[in-house]
């Protein structure tokens, strides 16, 4: 491939992940239901990472349910489980680290088989923390069912789209009394935000 | 220039502007006062736009308050003022647009002196509303002392820049309570959020 081919390509690649994340912030200042913001980003992160599966794992208590897919069935949803710990979504939030699996991912020793997901089909298997206000809350999950190489890329857009996801949910849950505090300057002065600023 | 070496400079541009908002995003899920942040964007700002002027505006009822910036003196946060449709950045605020400006913004009917501050030296103005929830919440503008023609993917990053900074405000002022709240997967699923689902 020539030098201008393969930089003319990287080029489009690069944008088409600035796209995603301007998406994704455009997601986050419309009104829109969390469910939906969820499925949007599962889609989104699909068509970019052309990959089978996407999954997100919200936090419940010691449990991580299943909250948005492109492969579960609509049955998987709020009652697809794990505990902190248990299979390799389980490991991702005990220890809040990304984990990335190129080939084989079923045959990792962390793995847990669910009959609702074919997870054991895919071979190759990227998550990430979900955190907000610095805490795991939840995980989300992209597979390959061939073998797949996450490129540090890659790796690093999951990270920010964790972070992303943690953002929505605390926004989510905000009601119009706590909007309104929010939105008033006093608010922000006395809470020391301003006060005493000096550069 | 070469074909190859315009490409180059494009693809490095765009990685830092990816980089640019990954920090962005990095600083909303650390649990960093919310004047740190906004301080950190400014610096962000000019570093990668090489403006000469950012200034963050934030809503206050009918009024607009500086609140961050990177040329303005300390005595200038939280006491500058602007009503709602007062000058360039009122005019943002009201109309809920874009403005950019690539000569003599300071010669522009809806211009505003403020003896605080230095813009009527100032040829180019860029200026974003902050949007959270939908609403106008403040102003983000950007200036260049010299003519600059703004390009898209200028104007594009103020936008969103804008309502990121919008989340953040949001994300500000939840206290541990709400937080706590935020985070309960029932809460999400007696909201409706979650119940119903089908795809």
């Amino acid at each position: 491939m020539s030098k201008v081919r393969e930089l003319e390509l990287r080029l489009s690649r690069i944008e088409e992940e600035l796209h995603l994340f301007q998406k994704i912030s455009r997601l986050m200042v419309r009104e829109v239901p969390l469910r939906q913001e969820l499925e949007s980003i599962v889609e989104l992160l699909v068509e970019y990472l052309e990959c089978d599966s996407c999954i997100i794992y919200l936090k419940e208590r010691t449990d991580l349910v299943l909250c948005a897919s492109n492969i579960a069935p609509a049955s998987a949803v709020g009652n697809v489980r794990l505990t902190i710990g248990e299979g390799l979504t389980g490991w991702v939030a005990k220890n809040r680290r990304l984990l990335s699996i190129s080939r084989e991912a079923y045959k990792d020793s962390r793995f847990k088989k669910f009959q609702q997901l074919d997870a054991d089909t895919f071979e190759a298997f990227l998550s990430a923390p979900i955190i907000a206000r610095n805490r795991v809350v939840g995980v989300i999950n992209v597979q390959h069912r061939d073998v797949h190489s996450y490129s540090g890329d890659e790796m690093e857009l999951l990270t920010t789209i964790g972070e992303q996801i943690g953002c929505m949910l605390l926004l989510a849950k905000l009601d119009k009394d706590a909007l309104e505090q929010t939105l008033s300057m006093n608010e922000l002065l006395s809470a020391g935000v301003l006060a005493g600023a000096g550069r």
